[in-house]
């Protein structure tokens, strides 16, 4: 299939790779240009504009950071939405907030283009080997349209409901991958500074089934005190703030989740915000 | 071996169970004197007192509810920590502070008994099927010693450290727990509210590498609304108590875990401390 | 002056009293029709659509509960922006954040009407009786301008800088009126369950320096346990969620804030969103 | 009247100043020698022991920082209490936990002497002129006999109820304070990140009914970055953390006050902790 793909950083590069892999033709768009160098060696053809990826193809797929970055290369000046003929797919995988992907999916159904969001979890590694895993939400038919190129790109997709109910999972989700790493990086310094070596820590902490399995993956950063993001600290933080405003808009409290929201503010605004999200540990840990 | 056992409840009735099944002797004592009555119809002896326990034995196995409990029944009027031979072991399973486990090895050196803590983790269910999971501190020898009674009641045995240290490590794998029931039940509702399903939630959330393992067991709870306590509300209230002034002790901070801990505290209040802890959902759930 | 007012709740009726009571004519409209009895009764013309005011008058004052209910007047179907001649002046009173006042301030520069944001502090008896603290946004001149109207309805005006620094003020304020609430409530309730007599409670704290005067207004509110409400808990939250999207987008942390949130959130869900917000108070006295 | 005066820091030393001006005999000691020099200077006899102390007078005052510190005074090696006559009287000024000034009332019952805890609120500059809040539990006739020593350090006693119920008064009053800066620091960073100048933030907030009166005292510390402890930020944290403890004796919850505890963790961890608990502004306000 023809697929266009916009926002290639360090997880859209990499799924755009196995579009690829996979036999895709792909038509692809990053502000910064230089991004896209590496697909095009490969056979990707480059657009100069968002615009210019829709008039070539019937679906594109967007991976970008924030609401606002997805609404600006949609809807802004060359952005992509109006290009689309009527009946095309758009598969937004951003991570945004489920009353912003159904307000993508009214400007879609405004022009007769079909909407999925399908935001996904992994960290770069399963990016770079398709084992992300997608929540996906829209219209059945479209939802099974969307599903190979979701499958090239990961090694499960869950169908959620209708629009915006794959990024409501996918917020559920982080609120859970924040709450571990949280628990985990304030048990560690607790730990060790009862005394506990840091390599027991991890041995016992990740064979009990209180550890998310996730957590394992971060030991080397932890042992190497290298925190090289593969999923940024500050966006952490701004999916733990679009969680907290659809809490609000749902009446919905959730005390431990927003105390790890302030925990990640303070420890942006100490500089920790292009570490991974792991630094939280280090930032706990820091002593004058 | 001949072994005192002291403090039958949920989680001490069935650890007992394991060492009779396993060949060993008991001498068993609970305040509540009804709850020895199955285990004496298997074979164990009936003490009437901790100090009738420890006058039988050279190794006496603690599981009791808080600290106060502990130092009551080893140092208070007929104590057992009096009237155990030189050279005897007291093992403690009970799930206390760091400090304290100190302070019961220090009472223990004075007259020349040894000491081990070894606080667990696992449900009723893991201590039913001898599953549990031991942290051990203690004078290396003492803790090799006492490894054959442990391997009886659980299925894996971490050495931490010196004295305290097990404890120590508990109190981090309740962090943990504490901290994984807190993301996974404001998520829940978070997700519920958002016209998300409960059981493609639980499917989910329960593949997704974010969710620690021990969260599949509270699914049926949650399902039935049926929150009968594996392991009650206030227990993991004061836990995280123990833990807050531990952190004190030490100069770590804690924002997400006391977070949590409020939470608990509320949800006490509201009347749900012999609840199991995932009770906390429901509160969170609770519409007027 | 002729001046419209549009907004006639618990605040909005009383402030508009004072300007009638000060000489000013007024145009007046609210959704639910009713409200503009009383007023029209002492002089004030209904009008029926908020464009229906803009076209009588040279001012606008609005005070209205949030962000949408005010872009609702302003820009929905007959809203009174349009209608605005130029160089008109609107006066919005209403507690919004800081960003919202600012695209409101656009939205007025495109059509060459002036804007002022001027949110107040004060309950409803403050309200009634013209002792109201407002906090001034704008232009110097439009500042100025909109003085006289504002002492008619308070009794001290901070001007703070340009369009939305009012609203700031505002946000600001709140933060401390929350925080003092929740500490307040918290330590009630701590010294009640320690022994102390609420009396004496009472008279010791708001004799020391570490309590704000304002809560003196609480106590006949705690000591009947009737929280009739001044200014209801869910407009405390909806202001304690402006005040932290504020804070993601300027990169602050609110710890105590936050926690105090997501503590008016719990008792909003328990059903106290229309009771004074001094009923924190009471949902964390409450017991099973 | 001969008092013994124990603990003479940043307060205990003004305290027992004001004592001496009001015509009073002295006995005093300090752990750190020197200290006690200004005073003998002034009159004031110094003993080399607290039991030195005891010897000497009928009543002995203490200022000191925690728990353990009255206890090794009272009770360790060279105590006072075991040498104060029958009928003598122990007047507690520390910052402790009811818990503790209830043991403490107890120890004092068994060998015939009177206690009464009085602790106090105010900085140093009210230690100086006299001007502290005393806060006084005891039985009737102790409290009244302590009464004329009490008002020669300050300018309003309150008698709260029985042992132990003075050091609950203060605990609830602490609170406040922890509360009143947090609030406030957290809400200024706000302001100032919005652009509100900082002068107009202290004019506006301190006339507003908000803001607890003991915050214009922090004025100059934040405008001059420089936090020279009148009250320092690990003794702050210190009594929140007893705060915290009592109310988990009480089942009590206190989710703000908790969150601003872990804030004054993290300041405490990051070097603050000899600052001045307005510090806190400092931590919240810091940039990389």
């Amino acid at each position: 299939m023809k697929v266009g793909f916009i926002g290639l950083g360090i997880m859209g590069s990499r799924m755009a790779g196995n579009l690829l892999k996979k036999g895709h033709e792909l038509v692809v768009y990053n502000r910064t240009r230089e991004k896209a160098g590496p697909l095009v060696d490969r056979g990707a053809v480059r657009a100069e504009t968002p615009a210019g990826v829709a008039e070539q193809v019937p679906v594109v797929i967007t991976m970008l950071t924030d609401p606002p970055a997805v609404a600006a290369v949609a809807l802004g000046e060359d952005g992509f939405l109006g290009r689309l003929g009527k009946g095309s797919l758009w598969v937004d995988c951003s991570t945004v907030n489920p009353s912003f992907s159904r307000e993508m999916a009214d400007e879609c159904a405004k022009i007769g283009v079909r909407f999925v969001d399908a935001p996904l979890t992994g960290s770069k590694i399963a990016a770079e080997t398709g084992q992300l895993i997608f929540f996906v939400g829209g219209e059945k038919d479209d939802v099974e349209f969307s599903m190979p190129l979701l499958e090239a790109m990961g090694r499960a997709v869950f169908p959620v409901g209708g629009h915006g109910m794959g990024t409501a999972m996918k917020m559920v989700n982080n609120l859970l991958l924040a709450g571990a790493i949280a628990a985990f990086s304030e048990g560690m310094v607790l730990g060790e500074e009862l005394g506990i070596s840091r390599k027991v820590l991890f041995d016992a902490l990740l064979a009990s089934p209180v550890a998310a399995p996730i957590l394992a993956l971060k030991k080397p950063m932890i042992d190497a005190g290298n925190f090289e993001a593969h999923f940024p600290l500050r966006l952490m933080h701004k999916d733990l703030h679009l969680a907290s405003v659809t809490a609000y808009e749902c009446g919905v409290a959730m005390p431990s989740s927003n105390a790890a929201r302030e925990t990640f503010a303070l420890a942006l605004r100490y500089g920790l915000g292009e570490q991974d999200f792991a630094a939280l540990y280090q930032y706990l840990k820091q002593s004058p």
